[in-house]
C-alpha cells in the first residue's frame, strides 16, 4: 500500500465506543464446560445486530472486539462497520457479541451471582475456543446455519481465525492480529497482570462490585495503550508538550501531556473495566496458540500495519502461509500507516477498501 | 554494518555487574545548589577506577551509567572497560561514578541522614546538568583538567553529552541514547513511575529503610526489561515455551517462561535499587532536552542499533546533525544486531571496534 502522510485529525482514542445498553439483547446458551476444565451454568452473551438477514440466512458477518471492546461494532469500529462501509450494514447482517469472559453482559468474572456478588475467581479461565462456541450457539438461535463472514482484529481476529476451525465460515479477515502470541506479547500482557495481581485489592480476584484493583488495572492498561499507539503517533499527538504548564514543576505530578494522557486512560477504563475480564481475556490471547488451519474451508484475508511493532507483519505472512498450507484461497496486505496497532481501529479507508472487496467477491 | 545471526550465548542479563563495594571510593563534593530549586548538603559521590593516570593527566575517561548502573563500569560494560578493550584499562585512566540520584553510594533519595533515616522526599528533582556538576568537581579533585573522553550508553549517553557542554572533554561516545526523550519514551518511564506512586508502600517517597513499594518498583522494572529487549530477542530466548511444566496450569500463575524470567528480573532488582532513585533518575532522563551544542570542543562518536526501539537509529542522526551543526567533528554508525537496546550492554565488538578506533585517533 502507498505511504501516507500523518494525518492527526484521523488520529482519535483507541475506545470511543459509548455504551449501547439500548440496542444490546442478552440470549441464553446453556452451561459450558470449559477447554481449561471448568464449567459455567447459563451462559448469557450479549449482542447487538444491525441490517437485515436475508431470505437463505446466507449474508451474515461476525464481528469479533479486542480486549478492551463490547458488542458495539458499529462504535468502536464505525470506520469499518455501517451503511455503506466496508462491513456494509445495508448489505449484510451483522453481529457484534461481547466476548465470554468480558464485562459487557456477556458472562464473566463480573457477572453477579444470585446474592449479588461478583463470581470473581469462581468464573474459571476460558480460551479462544470456549469464546466461539458461545458466539456459535448464538448464531445458530438466530437461525443461521453459515457465517458469510467473521471478522476481528487482535484479540478479535483469533476469535475470527477460530471460527475458521469450529464453525462454518466462507470467509475469515483478520486485521493485525496472529496465530499465537510472542514471547514479547505475552511479556507486556504479564506486566500488566502483575499490576493488578500484586494490588491488595485485587483479592485473588473477589474483591467487592465498586471495588477493585483500580490502580494496577489502570497500570495495565497504561501499557497496554503504550503497546497500541507507535513512536511517531506518540510524536505526532504530544511530543514533549507539557500539561498546562510552561515550564517544568519539578515534581512527581504530571509534567508532559503524554503522562496525563495516559493517566487519564488508565483511570477512564478502570471505571468501565472489570479487572477479572482483563486476567480472563488476556490469558484466553496468550493461551491461544492455533497450530493449522487443517479442516477449514474459508477463505482467508490477513491484513498488517507497518507500524504496528505489536501485532508485526511478519505474524501475518505466518498465517497467510498457514493457509495456503491447508489449501485455502488467501489474500494478504500490508498497509503502510504509522498509528501502530490501533491502525485497525483508525483506518477506514485501506483495509476498508480491501475487506470491501474480499468481503463481497 | 554487517549483520550477525542471533548468539543465544552472546545474550546475557541486562545487569550482570557485582557490587564492588571493595574498590568503591567515596569522595566529598560539597554542597550543591540543583538546577531544579533543590539544594543537597556535603554531596558525596561513589566512584571507582581502572589504570594509571598519564604524568600530564591526559589520559582520563569517564563512563557514565544508565538508569540501573552503578560505579562499576568494568562489570555492568565488561565487554567495553577493561584491559585490551575499546576503553582499554592499560592505555586510559577509567573513571566510573554512581550518578547523582542513584542509590550505589552516591547522594539520592536511599542516602540516610544522621538519624538513620531515608532523605526520601527530602532529597531533591536533580537533571542531568546536576549530575555532570558532581563528575566535574570529582575529576578536578583527581587532579584533570580536561578529559580524554566521557562516554555513555542511553541515560548516561545524556550525561556524556551534557559534559561536553559543561566541561573540558575531547571525546564523546554516546551509544543506544538521544539528545532528549520523545513522547513514547517518557510514556514508558511514567507508566513504570505510577506503578510506584500508586502503590501505598511508596509513602510520598518516605518509606522506611528495607520497606517501600516492591511490587510497583518491581513491575516497573518489568516494563523496563519489555522496553530493553527486542521482539526477536525474547523470542530467541524465551519463544512459547513453559515454566517447569509440559502443559498449562490455567490459573493466574506463572505459565510461560517470558513471565517467570520478568517477575524474576522486576524482584531480583527492588533488592538493590531504591524507589526513590527510580523516580528522581527517570525523571532527570524525561527532563533533559540537550537544545544544541554551542560551546562545546568535543569530538563525537554516535552509535545506536537496528533492533532497539526504545532508542532508535534516528535519535542518533538528530544529534549527529546537532554535532554537525556546531561545526564538530563527528562519526555516527548503525550497528545492525537483534538484542535490542541492550546491545550496547551486550556488544563488546562492533561498537568497540568503533569507539576504539574514534577514542585512540
Amino acid at each position: 500500500m502507498a505511504g501516507q502522510e500523518f494525518d492527526p485529525a484521523l488520529f482519535q482514542e483507541n475506545d470511543r465506543t459509548a455504551p449501547a445498553a439500548d440496542s444490546r439483547k442478552i440470549a441464553a446458551v446453556g452451561p459450558l464446560d470449559c477447554e481449561a476444565g471448568g464449567h459455567i451454568e447459563d451462559v448469557e452473551v450479549a449482542y447487538e445486530t444491525w441490517g437485515q438477514l436475508n431470505s437463505d440466512a446466507s449474508n451474515a458477518i461476525v464481528i469479533c472486539h479486542a480486549l478492551s471492546g463490547d458488542s458495539h461494532a458499529i462504535g468502536w469500529w464505525d470506520r469499518i462497520v455501517g451503511p455503506g462501509k466496508a462491513i456494509d450494514t445495508d448489505q449484510y447482517f451483522v453481529i457484534g457479541t461481547n466476548a465470554l469472559g468480558g464485562c459487557q453482559g456477556t458472562s464473566g468474572p463480573g457477572t453477579l451471582d444470585a446474592s449479588g456478588q461478583r463470581l470473581g475467581s469462581r468464573f474459571p479461565l476460558v480460551t479462544m475456543g470456549d469464546m466461539v462456541e458461545v458466539q456459535k450457539r448464538l448464531v445458530s438461535q438466530l437461525g443461521i446455519d453459515r457465517l458469510h463472514a467473521v471478522a476481528g482484529g487482535s484479540m478479535g481476529g483469533m476469535q475470527a481465525l477460530e471460527w475458521t476451525k469450529r464453525g462454518s465460515v466462507a470467509k475469515c479477515w483478520m486485521t493485525a492480529s496472529c496465530r499465537a502470541h510472542s514471547a514479547m506479547q505475552i511479556g507486556i500482557n504479564e506486566a500488566g497482570r502483575q499490576a493488578i495481581l500484586r494490588e491488595p485489592q485485587w483479592c485473588g480476584g473477589d474483591f467487592a462490585v465498586g471495588e477493585g484493583p483500580a490502580d494496577g488495572l489502570s497500570v495495565a492498561r497504561m501499557i497496554g495503550h503504550i503497546s497500541y499507539l507507535s513512536e511517531a503517533s506518540f510524536g505526532n499527538k504530544f511530543g514533549r508538550g507539557l500539561q498546562d504548564k510552561d515550564a517544568f514543576d519539578y515534581n512527581l505530578g504530571i509534567e508532559f501531556q503524554v503522562e496525563s494522557y495516559l493517566s487519564y486512560q488508565g483511570d477512564k477504563f478502570t471505571k468501565r473495566f472489570d479487572a477479572g475480564s482483563y486476567m480472563v481475556l488476556t490469558r484466553a490471547i496468550d493461551y491461544y496458540d492455533c497450530a493449522d488451519l487443517a479442516g477449514s474451508d474459508s477463505e482467508y484475508l490477513f491484513t498488517s500495519f507497518t507500524s504496528d511493532w505489536l501485532y508485526p507483519t511478519h505474524q501475518s505472512v505466518e498465517l497467510e502461509q498457514m493457509a495456503v498450507d491447508a489449501g485455502r484461497r488467501v489474500l494478504r496486505a500490508e498497509i503502510d500507516l504509522p498509528f501502530g496497532h490501533d491502525s485497525f481501529l483508525l483506518d477506514g479507508d485501506l483495509q476498508a477498501g480491501i475487506a470491501s472487496d474480499f468481503l463481497g467477491a
